[in-house]
């Protein structure tokens, strides 16, 4: 690869190709990881990991590793006393702008009436590799980048298998078999569901970056972290817990290269303090709009706290703060101030 | 695997087999582990972590997540500052009943008198996966799970090798060859066995919810962490600071299906300081009791801090602390307070 | 390996073939990590990590473990609000004296004049395996170690390629053919640099202790972190940065076995803050003293906290201590306390 400054340069690497080895890991440790294995009528590859199989946080962690196209690092590590809650994501990645937007991204949009599917319609943001096979979103033009692989791994974040009609789509769309297409399926009510959003704690910065009009060549290296919280079987509260980890707690560091005033100004402009709309949880906020995340302000969904080191002068900015006091607020209760003490056992 | 309430449903997971290349790493890395590999009179694979090998703390991880039956991970970080000790073990477990109870618990009582061995008598507590081929306790009728494996692994935390009247019987109860079987000798003295004791941090929480009488089969996830402290040369010494470490440092995070008010009392009955006997050095209590461990109050068996989390809800609930100021008392000096400045060189 | 007192116990690691694997992933995966590999007119393999090649962290990382000659771990982690800084390199070895000193201490001295390159004066202090092939330096004597492989690497930090005549004493030196030769080229004003030299932090403790007269085969085991800073593309501010990493925010923790005296003491001298230069920027102290290193007071180099665990009696030292305030007033600054908003747009 070339010193080069366009994202192009990554053009030799196909995501669908470094997730390869992880997809094989989930489907031979699926028992461990309690997701199920089966082929669909067209014979696609579907990985359950929390509809009828109870899924579980390491499967969600490689289900992030997957998402990022083999680019990008997903670990739990324990928080400390101080940090406020005990489980945390730390993500990383040295080709941040491919593994997040390239890959990540849940940006390829597919629905199906109810006239198509012959019963409930369908809707879901596809994330993951098999994207950038597709590349039906603008997005891609601008990265420059697709891939060519003759398989395909795309996340849904549903709690039903898509119908035949969008797998159909996606079939064609990829240019692919069906027996080389796998389907990953995490409902975020589920503990996979929920760790794989909460693995994107990066992607969210990259792509508020990108909205703040950032050049994303420059973006050269990125880590970040962000406590994990339990899902809830209410799919509102679930999301809006995955949105909040991010919003108010996660933290990000980003290396760029290019002018140090660019540098500045976006660990300034990124942080999610930024909108009107901060402070709130965001099922709260959603609930508010009735639902309708497109009147919920673009600028809230950033991460809260960053670092920006420019490479350029070698000096780092930091913007905005996280907010541990709100997610122990909306999250975490003292059993011991919680009425008389109930039965543990049954 | 199926989405039954039921710990039967791991039947199809062999914690022998998951802990299989662990083991065959353990013995390919041995030099730069420090530890020795030999077959005995019988045939059976001996691994000395710690007895006439000096052992490590790489070991230790290792013979961790090997006890797991491969179903965890054993990860050591450093601590901020603001934790007061310098070195941590992570562990994981998206499979926690099985890793930790149907395979990590201490929990087969392996004895010979010295008519016997013709020498002195032996004791020891095995743990890890042979446990599960083997099913001599009442536990793995709780569990439902038996393993069926045509090798095994044993974790003896002694400072000798077992006499040969105990070896015919692991084999014997295992129903396995002689040279199926490994054996991994850690002493408590040595750095190895420190390690993987204080890699139980997690277990002894799953234990303690089992003593509770928690529903094992609503524990679907589990994180923890403790300090690592350094053994000592005195075996009742340093078997206290194993224990103080997740009595006073431990922190665990479970994730728990089921109703709300049972993960509540849990996160108040869990911690170590419901114990009577909580606040003092383990060293101490158990010197007080004559070194009688079943004079010990069970309750003080437990880690200090925990959270757990209902999927039925998503809330969380938080119960104890951690205690490191006490750690620190007992484990740490002022190097700078300590008298006249001595020679670094001997 | 038996359970003997000296370092020549570690005479079976050949640290060149440990590293090995970790070369070939560096290799396969060169795409992803930014570097670019080459053949030189000799056949020797180059992989550019930073000159022409932009690098990576990621590519630092596995650099940092190919210099540990396999036998450590460096991982990255983030840090906690309280730690003051967002990404800090954890590493670990169990057999810290042969990995530290016998392969990643940078102590191979590589000079060429403009007589023998035709060109430029170039000068380079070789770390990594391949010094253990060479053993050109006394510290093997002392180690009582000599490596012997059929392959070699060696990590320069440099900003261009050795002129011929260096890499043909490599080879002679070695005792090796072209083809078993690679070199990693890391200048430290590189992410790969930047965080293979951050990753030293546990060996310049080891390198102190030795200085400090401390006996290496007493130490078994060690564990240390230090904050990552962003690479400048000033080479002095550059290898200050590095520098200042470890000397003001580099933990150590040493286990180590013989009397408790040795231990307390070694845990009073080590921390760089028994030097007299201890206090400001390394960057400064390296100009005020008109770039020349030998006129710096040798006891700076040292990590500003350590704690050290005796195996004999368990005790634990401290001393030193970080001083975080100090690097955020040299790396960072707040986006807000720094004039009027830029665009993040370019």
């Amino acid at each position: 690869m070339s010193n080069t400054s366009s994202p192009a340069a990554v053009a030799g690497l196909s995501v669908n190709r470094l997730a390869r080895p992880l997809v094989e890991r989930l489907l031979a440790d699926a028992d461990a990881l309690a997701v199920q294995l089966r082929r669909d009528d067209t014979g696609v590859h579907i990985v359950d990991a929390g509809i009828e199989a109870r899924g579980s946080v390491a499967a969600g962690l490689q289900v992030g590793e997957i998402c990022m196209g083999g680019l990008g690092q997903v670990n739990l590590r324990s928080g400390s006393s101080a940090e406020g809650w005990p489980t945390w994501l730390d993500v990383r990645s040295s080709q941040p702008v491919l593994a997040c937007l390239g890959s990540q991204y849940a940006g390829w949009s597919l629905s199906a009436s109810k006239e198509e599917t012959g019963g409930k319609k369908f809707f879901s943001l596809g994330s993951g590799p098999a994207r950038a096979l597709a590349v039906k979103e603008e997005l891609f033009a601008e990265l420059g980048y697709r891939d060519r692989a003759e398989f395909g791994v795309l996340v849904l974040e549903v709690d039903r298998p898509p119908p035949k009609i969008v797998i159909d789509k996606l079939l064609r769309d990829c240019d692919l078999p069906a027996h080389a297409l796998t389907l990953i399926l995490t409902p975020t009510t589920s503990l996979a569901g929920t760790t794989q959003v909460v693995s994107r704690v990066l992607e969210v910065a990259l792509h508020k970056a990108h909205a703040l009009g950032f050049a994303l060549a420059d973006i050269v290296d990125g880590a970040a972290t962000a406590p994990l919280p339990s899902p809830s079987s209410d799919g509102v509260e679930a999301m809006g817990r995955t949105n909040d980890a991010i919003l108010y707690g996660g933290r990000v560091h980003l290396t760029v290269r290019g002018d140090d005033d660019a540098a500045r100004a976006l660990a300034r402009a990124l942080p999610s303090r930024n909108s009107r709309d901060y402070g709130r949880s965001f099922a709260d906020i959603f609930k508010e709009v009735a639902y309708d995340f497109y009147k919920i302000d673009g600028a809230l969904f950033a991460p809260a706290e960053v670092w920006v080191s420019s490479l350029s002068s070698g000096r780092t900015w930091h913007g905005g703060a996280s907010d541990m006091a709100l997610l122990r607020r909306l999250w975490l209760q003292e059993a011991s101030d919680d009425g008389p003490q109930a039965q543990v056992r049954p």
